[in-house]
């Protein structure tokens, strides 16, 4: 029995709310139960200095959580002048999937900046980050198509994420804070809505992991990132 | 005429939610009109070196903008690897407010760390970051209250803040964006429940203001702040 | 009685050399009794890139303490690696002081950058710097008039700053640190030569203060600017 | 055919220097074909504040590559003034696969820094790192119970990696840089002695990657960590 | 003849100026010709951690240049956020050539912090520093006496300091910043009041230096620094 | 005696091994004793901002220690987030001794950056880097050279550097650490080839030390520095 009552390959009530705040190209309010982020994606022209003359776009991620959005508080970032490994690692997973979403080629020289910001954590921030982020990203091509600063569509699907993990020997998915806490092991998986893995990124926590383990978590995010991406759908109208 | 069609003392609609996130001693969304500024109260033990063994507490306060809350990105301070002179300016304001409404002798070595965060900006983030703050600040000394870790209430009355200016000549009250870039002055005012003045900071943006503007200015605020305070007083069920 | 003799209304003797030293546009060191600051105006090429394109110019201020201006030896702040938040807050207030006293368009695309350093501290550094800073600016002014990088004097009239504080209840002119310590209230005045305030920023230390109060400090401002600015002109030779 | 001329389960030649600095506890060149890392175990009394009282032991990694030891020459970190998100990365990857090795109740109040510094780089110098990095950790802990300082072996086994990829559709083992530059997916696989898993990590870099794809990967790097904890046990002398 | 119209072996005007500004225990302004540096000397009890328990004291110091004190203006350090490269090595100069001055065991745990503040540059402002720099801390050894913090006089003796060069093929001393660059070879040398040496730092500038060069660059500030010090000792009142 | 047996005047072995690593354009590992430093030239197209449209080249080094080259491990600066003080006196102290060697015009609007890295540190790092590095530069060069991106060799000469100091009274060549950290006196000498000084840098560590005990040095030095310019002179085939 998990903490919750969930079942094993149960999810957690999952919303996405579009254009929660009114100054971005995409605003989006994605919930996995208790964990809320806030996902904007932000147009802006050009590329960065690295890309320039190669007539493709740019995709990148922020991250950051707010200092009381846990248990106990963290220290702001702003404040600590820097931001640290977690929060690097994490925006740079976001980035990389975000930019397997789309073809760089068609979206031209624009960038889409994607800040996802924590407002509240119980578990899987960077996987509903990555969820949020992927619609607010639909929203800000959309932008893009009506402003006609892109031509064509350059979405090739949508991606989402999921937690996975064993918890006392059990496959589960979509763990919550407490779970996290005591998992042997912790995966995320980033997915296509045509199926196709983006990213995996499993950790044994306290005990290694089987062959067979890694398995039965790589079916349940599979079947669980299926059920996310109709949330995505339904959210967007599709 | 306002952009906004108010009259010239009108407040913008004024919503104060208590326990907007769950893990925060005190949390708050505050909202004046279009600008929403999370603020939370997280209680720690002890207080900082420099107040060691004075037997008082301590309240400090931190102030963010999400990138994307203002019509174009701005950088995350966190990535920049320091907060602007702006931010400081501000959470220094936000601060010295709130200690201005608590005994510390009463608040014991007890620290309560202010963490406000703008969500959506449409001018006088400031000002409602004081407002919302001091709500939460509230529900933290009554955690503290309730755990026994402070004997007597230390509140020593609510404290409110709004901005006010001269927009093309006429002194207004509660500035949203639009009033606010085009003002020809712009005055934060922060007052007590008893009505004491806590805070004047008045600039002239392009025409220097006279003294009979000053005293228009400070009229507006003193009304505007009572009903200001109703709201706070509404919204904590006093 | 004020612990240096003086008469509430009383202003410290102020002096104001130029030329004090031998490379910067203008180099003005300013004294308010014992608070000693060198304020120089340096002229360069050119606006910041926010600036350019618009024909206007730019005034901006940096401020800095000497380590031991002080009664005990604070920390520099190039060692720290950062400028503190009272320092970028000064600082911001000295820029925009400057401002109100020069006509943008008139000085065209050139900047003067301000700095501010105090030898010596006791009370009224940040009023000081603005003091003594915008003679040194006319200075710069006039190096620019007869280098013909300027056409038309930009200079809309001079601006001056004083403290003023309620001690004791009783509300004082130009607080030296012995009062600035143990004031109630300590509100910084900025006034053009007009007669026009600039900026008001007045904080309750202790108590909060009353309309009555506030009235009178600005009052007390009101009359010793006007003195001040006299000696700005004596020491211009106007 | 690969461009190296190797089979696809055919790994670089594999040297592990010890003793090949002589300061530290553990001192390790490791050689992936050309890819050279210098890992060094330091020991030091104590550990970090946050583990303090808990009888444990802690073990922790740092990374970097010297400037020129690329194709081009990167900008010194140290210089930056940061260190980037791929360096956070990769030590916080290092520093969980070789706490995973060790137990840190018998490791007692002891600290291991590892120092991985990649002298030459051609592709894994991540997961030549933690081979590396293992065996040199395992030098420090017979200082440790040479020294006496611990009084049982707190090591669990070794923990070796190797990165796998998809190279234009065909899975291979340990890519060079050339391989790595042009992969479909790359992924870093970390196990130990026994065979269990410590951590996968796969991405995408041009198209997602199947569920066989990512089933005959992990069967290579099965079988070439292996091989490359043989190489350990040689260099280890057991 | 030399662009001021001095002799070779002729130094600038030197004046020390005790007492300079009136918080430090030993304030100093140093002048040679038109460079000038503010010397203090302040007085911490305690040593730093790395020095605690050896029942010894520390002196150390710390540089810096105002922004205009030059030609044209340097950029402040605390704005940058770093001290550069030349400060660091001035200030670790300065340091280690009082440090000579003084017997630390007969200092205590005491510490005197040295603060050099550049407010005009004409050459030289190194050796200016150590000079005036010695001033202030025999000054803050006296009060350490008079407190009867310190039992036995803890100085050695004085140090001075002076630069030499080769001009136009021409050995000089105390070079001004017009010779200073066009100087083929600058040497800073740090003497005792006894004739020993503490520091030499000769740098050939654009040809090497000869054996024959060196002696009499040498030569020349062994003479020098005579008379440098019989202007402490005049300061001094000795 | 010398604790390493060696005569007074006697160099530690000397080896120098060019082409250490493969991608610099000069990569050169330097051995004096124990000591060992990689040293790396890499060539950059351009100069940097300061030096455009001059027709003169540019030469910079950056200079590091892995943290456990050292006795004891030292804290990683890329992690503390700045080069210490030590780090940027020695990496300016070999950027100008290689300027010295090499004619700019020649070289034309290109940069030669010298990284330094201390695998193990024995005592005479800073003149072993400037040794070595002084070889990577002329393999840098040659690659300029037959790259035609130069058209004459810019090359002056050789330059090469050694430690010199005075240990228990004792002038002597070479120190060792052990000699290093209990010298009177530390002397660092950089010489061309053709038998001109670059830089004296002499330091008295306990005792001001004499005229004489200076030439007694200077003397050792210059020996020295013959004997390990023949070593480069070896190494370079010539």
């Amino acid at each position: 029995m998990r903490p919750s009552g969930r079942a094993p390959a149960q999810l957690r009530d999952i919303r996405i709310t579009r254009q929660y705040t009114m100054h971005a190209e995409g605003s989006v309010l994605v919930e996995f139960g208790n964990t809320k982020v806030l996902c904007t994606a932000s147009v802006e022209d050009g590329v960065p200095r690295f890309m320039k003359g190669q007539g493709k776009g740019w995709i990148t991620a922020e991250y950051g959580m707010l200092p009381r959005s846990t248990h106990t508080r963290n220290q702001r970032e702003a404040a600590r002048g820097k931001q640290g490994g977690r929060t690097l690692e994490i925006q740079r997973l976001i980035g990389r999937s975000l930019r397997a979403a789309v073809d760089a080629k068609k979206l031209g020289e624009n960038t889409i900046l994607i800040d996802c910001d924590v407002l509240q954590a119980d578990g899987g921030t960077r996987t509903a980050s990555i969820t949020g982020a992927c619609v607010a990203m639909v929203d800000a091509l959309t932008f893009l198509l009506n402003a006609r600063k892109v031509k064509e569509d350059p979405l090739l699907g949508l991606v989402a994420a999921v937690s996975v993990g064993v918890v006392k020997g059990v496959p589960v998915l979509d763990l919550d804070y407490d779970e996290d806490s005591s998992a042997d092991t912790d995966m995320n998986v980033v997915m296509t809505q045509h199926g196709g893995f983006v990213e995996i990124q499993g950790t044994a926590e306290s005990e290694p992991f089987t062959f067979e383990q890694q398995q039965a978590m790589l079916a349940l995010a599979n079947d669980g990132i299926r059920d996310i991406i109709r949330q995505q759908q339904l959210a967007l109208g599709w």
